[in-house]
Formats: C-alpha cells, structure tokens, sequence
C-alpha cells in the first residue's frame, strides 16, 4: 500500500485538518435531520472525505487520499462521536455548522490547490481543483438530505470565496513569494470573502 | 479488453447474484413511480451496477467490473424486463422490495469485502469497501427517485448490518476460519441484522 | 500534461460543441432558479462536462478530456456568461431548453459512441458511453437544482433516442458504411427521436 512519504507535512496537517472540520459539519446535519449514530457517522465521513475523492478521481491521482491513509476515516469518525455526544448542548446548531463550514473551507481550498499544483497543472484545473475540493462534500451532503445546496445559495459567497481562495495562491506564486505564504494567503482570503457573506 | 481470468468462481457468483437482485430492487423502484420500460431499465442497471462501480473507482480498480464483463449489463436488463412484465400482479411491492433488497445487501458485502481483502487492504479499507458496494447503488437511485434514502432510514440497521457483515469476515480470517466460511457468515450475519430490523 | 494529440479533429469538435451547448442547457436552469452568476457558471460547468467525465471515469481513460484540455472549462464558463447576459430577453426559457438539450444530445451522443468505439469496446459498452455521455451530466444538474430527471420523464424518449443513435451507429459500422456517416446518421436518429417526442 501506498504510505504518507512523499506527501509535505503541510499536505498531511490541511487533509487532516480538513477532513475532521468538514467531519463535523456532516455530523451536524446529521443532527438536525435527528439521524441515529449511524446517520452521523455516515454523513460526517461523506462529507469529509467527498470534495477529496472528487478532486483525487478528476486529476487521476494513483491512489485516493483516504485510501492511502485510512486513519482519516476514523479522524471522520472520531468527529462524528464527539458531535453526537454533544451537539445537543449547542444553542444554535445552524450557525455552528456555518462557521464550522467556513473554516474547512479555508483549508480545503488551499489543500486542493496546493495539491493540483504540485502535480503539475495549469491555473485553470488548479482552480477547479481548489473549488471542488471545497464544494463535492458538502454539495454531496446537502443534495442526500435533500436541502437547498448550500454552495448554491444566493449571497453566500461560497463557490466564489473558493476561487479567490485558489486565484491568491496562483496570483502570489507568479510574482514570486514563498508557496507557503502563498497557502496561508489562500486560506485568509477564502475564510474572509465566505465569512463576510455570512 | 479484459477477460473474467483471475477473478475467482465465488467472485463472478457473486457478482452476477447481487447485480441482479439489485436490478430487481431498482425496477420495482421504477414499477412504484409508475416508469416506462426505459425508466425500469435505468433505474435496474444503475441499482445493480452503481455500489460494485463506486467501489472499483475507488479501490483504483484497473477495469470497473461491469466494463470488463459487458454481460453484466444484460443481466440487469433482464431483470428490469422481468419486472416490468410481472410487478403488477405483486400484492405489495414495499414489501418485496425490502425483502430482495435485504437479499442484495447480503451479496454484496462478501463480494466487496471479498475484493478489497483480495486487493490486500487492511481492516478500515475492507470495511469501507463492504459498505460502499451494498449501499451506494442503492443511495443513488433513492436520490434520484427523491425518495429518503433507505440507508439512512431511523430503525432500519442497513449500514450497521453492511458494516457488522465486513467485520465478521475481518474476524474470522484472523481467527484463522477458511476464507469461505467468513463469506458465508458475513452473508449470514448481514442478512440476519437487516432482515431482523425491518 | 496530454494534449489533444492523438484525438481526431471529428472528435475535439464534436466535445467542444457538446460541451458549449450543454453548458447554454445548464445556465439555463440557473437562470429559470434566478440564481447569480456563480450558479450560472456552476451549472453550465456541470451540466457541460458531467457526462463526459463520467464516461471517461468508467472506461478509464488516462486523463479526464477537460483535465487534457482545459480550454473546455472556457468554453464552458462563455457558455455562462453569455445566457446570464441574454436570457431574460428570452419569451420561453423552458422551450429553449428543450430544444437546445436535444441539440446537444445529438452531439454527445455520437462523441461518446465514437470515443469508446476507438478504444476498442463491444456494443454494450458503446452503447452504454452513448448514453452515459448524453444523459449523465443533465441529471445531476436536475438532481442538484432538485427537478424531476428530464431523463426519466414519461414519453420523452430522452434515454431511447441516445440508445437508439448508439445503436445505428453500431448498424452502419457492421455494415461497412465509412465510420464518419455512421456518426452523422448516430446524431441525427438521436436528435428526431428526441425532437419527435417533445
């Protein structure tokens, strides 16, 4: 099987990162719709690892993420417990789930996009890159419980904070700043424009 | 293109028998929204094929399995005929729906189980696996249909029977059974909690 | 990265025209769902691509055809932006859409056809490409914007007109006609049977 080596630990830490937050949002649609454990875990890991295994099936990567590294899942499934355990203490489940939304969003884009360029690609599949792997879980998420997209909301701002999330790191990178920094402007930008629209 | 070389007798059994009695599920999916005969086949070849298609493109499956062996396909269709020509003298086509789809769930874990074990992955892959090839057919054409997807139905124990199915195969190979006795139970114990919660 | 080389002309026309005309048939629908301009762009990119995709995901081609040719993605994103400028000067959306969905029906169809014919497969599997190219990215963008599957509606013939393109295709191959009329006659079977239920 295929292991981490190769990957950046920057890499490493945004899929980990990602797939947990992402994890929780699952799990708290999973709660509003007053799913059972199982309904947790199952929304919480698709919504998890779905933008991911989207991105990886479209630029053909050799083995999916989660595949390779399969202690994900159970960081998805972690996720899940911990909402299921809990989430009836929060006031506001939805706006939790918003900010949450947002901050995964924040890392998936520039995991996305950091990704599609180290393999070589050109700005426009970088793009697309950064924007499904951002969207497909949740868009997955939302069209399985049968609500309104939220990627296609009006006035949120979502799909759009993701491409000027993905159009920072490109723009930076060309004029020359460290790709790290270029990351870190990505995730800033994304979080911003999503959250601004919030 | 390639052949069914390599491929155990269990596996192509298994494989036929579960893409069937799914095409069975789907066209009676399609008989209750009142389809026409090409509704009945869409909805027979997504329902049998759509969990082992997952599946593969996820396990990077060289060849999706259905690809390799065509005739697959016309099984699917057959069932979707069968079904069209007959459903309509079913007293209750709920019921039988569930029962088949219980029956479907059954193979399908051992035969995903069985081919991940057989690709050499390890114990979260496996499980994973079983899953996916029991429910992601079905998921796909309850969506579609906009019917609440039964896999996530309060009560109904389908994922929790796909994933305790996985597990038993898990255990009693390490327990060192024969590898066919860990499909059988695995069928069995599937069946078992599915059939028990419904 | 690939390049088009390799691909012959008949073929980058026929995927760029169904990729402009499917995404016209997806902003369309943004446009019936007064979304704003990212749900234009998202829906023509998704309506535009989809069936491909998952065509070239099920026969496993090396790259995805607008991983290769990114340009595609333009195409379709004009697509976009032209409908979103022009289309409340359209009388009756829903007409057009129709007809320009059946318009690129008769693109895609043989553009599918075509590809899995030169990769070598059998009829069942050319057929299926034909009707995976043509039918799959319309009905995630009805599965996503929550409609009825244009694709499963009674009496519309949508899935019948690609099969039988794919099948008359296949006729005229077997028959020795040049493999270039087969296509002409693959598109315009599809294109009458569907026009003819409308």
């Amino acid at each position: 099987m295929i292991s981490e080596v190769g990957l950046s630990e920057v890499q490493i830490f945004l899929d980990y990162a990602s797939v947990f937050i992402f994890a929780l949002t699952g799990a708290l649609v999973a709660s509003r719709g007053q799913l059972d454990i199982v309904g947790f875990i199952f929304f919480a890991v698709l919504t998890a690892v779905g933008g991911g295994t989207v991105r990886d099936l479209l630029l053909g990567r050799e083995v999916i993420f989660w595949v390779a590294r399969p202690n994900l899942i159970l960081a998805a499934v972690a996720a899940a417990l911990i909402v299921f355990l809990t989430a009836h203490r929060l006031e506001s489940r939805y706006r939790t789930l918003l900010w949450l939304d947002a901050l995964a969003l924040a890392v998936a884009v520039p995991a996305g996009v950091d990704f599609a360029i180290g393999a070589g690609y050109g700005a426009i599949i970088v793009a697309m890159a950064g924007v499904i792997t951002a969207s497909a879980g949740g868009l997955m998420r939302d069209v399985i419980s049968n609500e309104v997209p939220l990627v296609l909301k009006q006035g949120e701002l979502y799909l759009t904070a993701a491409f000027g999330g993905a159009i920072t790191v490109l723009a930076l990178d060309r004029l020359g700043f460290p790709h790290g920094w270029g990351l870190i402007a990505c995730g800033a930008v994304t979080f911003g424009l999503r959250a601004g629209s919030m």
